[in-house]
């Protein structure tokens, strides 16, 4: 088991020795943590190795001048100058809530950016300011829209962070898919099925292969199949893609580029990098503070509330088995296993930075 | 069949007939007739009586003084004054769009409302402005959270449409369920079963019943089980109840008040009526506006061209099959079932005017 605030320190330090300002570097370790804090290790340490295989071919930009390059009083586009995910997307979540304390709402589009963590970390930086966040991001494509077997959008997630008074944050965070990939590949190396209604093979039949990606198959979207609302799915997905990418000039759908360096640049682009969308809105731009975490709380108490199904679990208001799992393994530590520890050591010996293996 | 000019024109008297003001039986008439020609029978005609049962049991207000209670340079809270959904939202989302005017983005959250209609209606009120606009609404509890047997929501809907060059704008209006609740009548009427996957029995087992809303059962999120991420369906459900009702300080979830007069008024309280959520957001907030609906056709066309799995349709963007509903109904007129056009007829009795039956 690892402190977090062992790796905290690890991380940015990794990313400094890459040439990151000690800012950037700390933003960019912040996400990482809290990816493994809240339970969502496939978007933690693991993936330290696909940024330093993009730095080592020169595929990211460690000092970047994140910058906004359109606004209007309440929006921007930012520029990520082909920065690490985390660090132009930890600048225009800022942008986003400096907007809004001036007029109510912040909005923010950002191009130029890569592969950013977890979008509910920055739909929670909002909760401090007294607003909502709301974030999106476009992604590596894998889901095929409704009907198609082309692999056109990515897991394409949504994030919205509500402020509360005595019950904890509502904290939505969640793919337009129906399971994130992240699961597919733990099925895959656990030689198991999977469930039908998440890919669909070459043809577009349904299949309980999971490795079935690699075979020119795809993801469906949230729903499944036409029958049971995917093209809702789709229309998600969608307006996720279009307000990342298309607001901001970033490449879209089937053109965002991929995430680490064992894949190739892609010959064709239609804006520059990934894209990713953030929202800020104060929420006394709607009702008095105080009474609207009193409502806030009103509301998720009622849902709390809810009679659950015979032999099934309470109901789980969003955010709530998140910040139980932060709370745990801030207690007891994270653990990584043997081969992500392994890999994380091997960069930190092309560094001669110390990582100790447990 | 009926022309849709005939339609509108008629249905615009019965609300002045009920005491409504010209403009104001115009906004609805358009509302209603928007429904049925997008191919929306379930929000068109039939739902006249609703309206006329509400006027007359006096629980709707004819002459209603919608207004903004709370405002910042981007934000509003609308009293909708229990005025006719269609007259509140109409106007909720003209005030949108003179926000975003002046501050690139306008954002309206609307309480003291009723049933509105279809949600892509007022979304795309926004497109004639060069502006994305947005749209959702809270609803009569019918859906129960993951794991649960309560009706806690709506079948919540969520429109977004955005503006475009040569191709036809992007209007995405969906139910945040995996089908509309008017689906299961239309099933129950014609005594089939429906498909697993929409509905669940008093004790959370899925069933085929379309009848099951009447027996206890209740309709599920969007994903179906949690297997299939109906908690996402949720999350998504739960933020338009959110954005619509604790936003504005309307009714939320289980406390929203029946859109029909056969149904009583619910005794307990949380808020005031029905609750909306508008959303407009000027396109040359994010890009040169020629140059993001070059982008906007670009991203349509990649999408369109997405390849069909073998047997399977063409993809569809969302949109697609309302404007060619709109189109064909506009040339051939409008069909109202026997049942519905004797409803109509009934009430045009009441007031002395004429209806034909065709």
């Amino acid at each position: 088991m690892y402190s977090h605030e062992y790796l905290f320190d690890f991380t940015s330090l990794i990313f400094q020795k890459m040439g990151c300002s000690k800012a950037d570097a700390e933003a960019t370790a912040k996400v990482f943590l809290a990816a493994e804090l809240r339970g969502l290790p496939s978007h933690g340490m693991i993936r330290l190795k696909d940024y330093f295989e993009l730095w080592k071919a020169k595929r990211i930009n460690v000092q970047p001048n994140v910058r906004i390059v359109h606004e209007s009083p309440t929006t921007a586009v930012v520029d990520g100058d082909n920065a690490i995910g985390m660090v132009a997307a930890t600048k225009s979540m800022q942008i986003a809530i400096e907007k809004a304390k001036n007029a109510g709402t912040g909005w923010v589009s950002t191009r130029n950016s890569n592969h950013y963590g977890i979008a509910g970390y920055y739909s929670m930086m909002a909760l401090e300011h007294d607003m909502i966040g709301i974030c999106m991001t476009n992604a590596n494509p894998l889901v095929a829209p409704t009907f198609s077997i082309s692999r056109m959008m990515g897991t394409n997630p949504i994030a919205v962070a509500i402020p509360t008074g005595k019950q904890p944050a509502f904290v939505a965070d969640f793919a337009t898919t129906p399971i994130a990939r992240g699961k597919l590949a733990v099925s895959e190396k656990k030689g198991e099925k999977v469930a039908l209604g998440y890919v669909q093979d070459k043809d577009g039949i349904p299949t309980d292969d999971p490795s079935i990606l690699s075979k020119g198959g795809s993801m469906v979207t949230l729903g499944g199949d036409y029958e049971h609302g995917s093209h809702k799915g789709f229309c998600l997905a969608a307006v996720v893609d279009i307000f990342s990418a298309v607001f901001s000039g970033a490449n879209f759908g089937p053109f965002v580029p991929p995430s680490v360096a064992y894949l190739p640049v892609l010959d064709k682009k239609v804006g520059e990098g990934t894209g990713h969308f953030f929202g800020a809105m104060r929420i006394d731009a709607w009702q008095e503070a105080e009474h609207f975490k009193l409502k806030m709380d009103e509301w998720i108490e009622t849902f709390r509330n809810a009679k659950s199904a015979p032999g099934s679990p309470a109901i789980v208001i969003p955010g709530d088995p998140e910040r139980e799992k932060e709370l745990l393994l801030k207690k007891q530590g994270i653990p990584l296993v043997p081969a992500i520890a392994q890999d994380v050591k091997n960069i930190a010996d092309f560094f001669e930075v110390d990582f100790e293996m447990k």
